[in-house]
């Protein structure tokens, strides 16, 4: 397993806990068919919103697990601001959902496998808001061939 | 009026008819107190999505205007992708938004007022698909008076 951290902060035990609990949610979305991510939203050591990628069952681009948990987790706050949460995500959020974490000045993001076709990261570590510490590579393995069969599988019928 | 193309693409009749109406959708958000930004996505002359700002009134910052368009457009069509369709937005998309509308492979995207401070072009052009043609300045002055007046207001009464 490699971790790599953007900010050299060191991985906390509760990260890997919170890691396997998105994974549950990636699965969730491999059962539908979908590529599989998902996202748990941590606030003070309580999921309080969670999501896996639904893009295609709901013809949607915006279905990414991250986009869901946001949601999910501004409802349950009542707030839009998640600056005390912990966003725990399968796969290196998009721009689109780096783009979403700057408005909600969430307090850190912790990704598992780094995306380097649609990796925020490759364009720029400046989309996230200065307040935000992210961190990548936690169970970057298991999170990384969870994708990667999916497609392969994919292409292997088509 | 000034008009300004990344693309140096002349500007047709019917984007002041659609821009026109992006701005009805903008004063709904204005009416309900939220920042002033409408939405339309139109196919073939079509309008077949709207969306106006309500982060405020449904906490949540994934609800800016253009989300809400693609999502309607992507229900209305029956498919994630909007290959033959232009979005019109009164302000310049954020980096959510313009990471979205890469994901919708989107033909077209007409702007209204630039946004300097958080508009995508200042970060990077590249966050749109490559298909995906833009334009900004259609109705510029009205468009950003709109904002402008909108936080003017809200400043005089802090």
């Amino acid at each position: 397993m490699k971790y790599y951290s953007f900010t050299n902060e060191p991985t906390i035990p509760e990260d890997d806990f919170f890691m396997k609990e998105a994974l549950k949610e990636a699965h969730l979305a491999l059962a539908a068919d979908e590529i599989p991510v998902g996202a748990v939203l941590v606030c003070k050591g309580r999921v309080i919103g969670k999501g896996h990628n639904l893009t295609q069952k709901l013809n949607d681009v915006t279905a990414h697990a991250e986009m869901q948990a946001f949601t999910a987790a501004s409802n349950f706050l009542g707030g839009k601001y998640l600056s005390d949460c912990t966003l725990y995500v399968t796969l290196e959020p998009c721009v689109m959902c780096a783009g979403a974490a700057y408005w909600t000045q969430i307090s850190r993001i912790v990704f598992g496998a780094h995306d380097p076709q649609r990796g925020f990261s490759r364009l720029s570590q400046n989309i996230l808001h200065p307040k935000t510490q992210f961190i990548g590579g936690i169970f970057e393995e298991e999170c990384s061939e969870l994708v990667k069969s999916f497609f392969q599988k994919k292409r292997n019928k088509s």
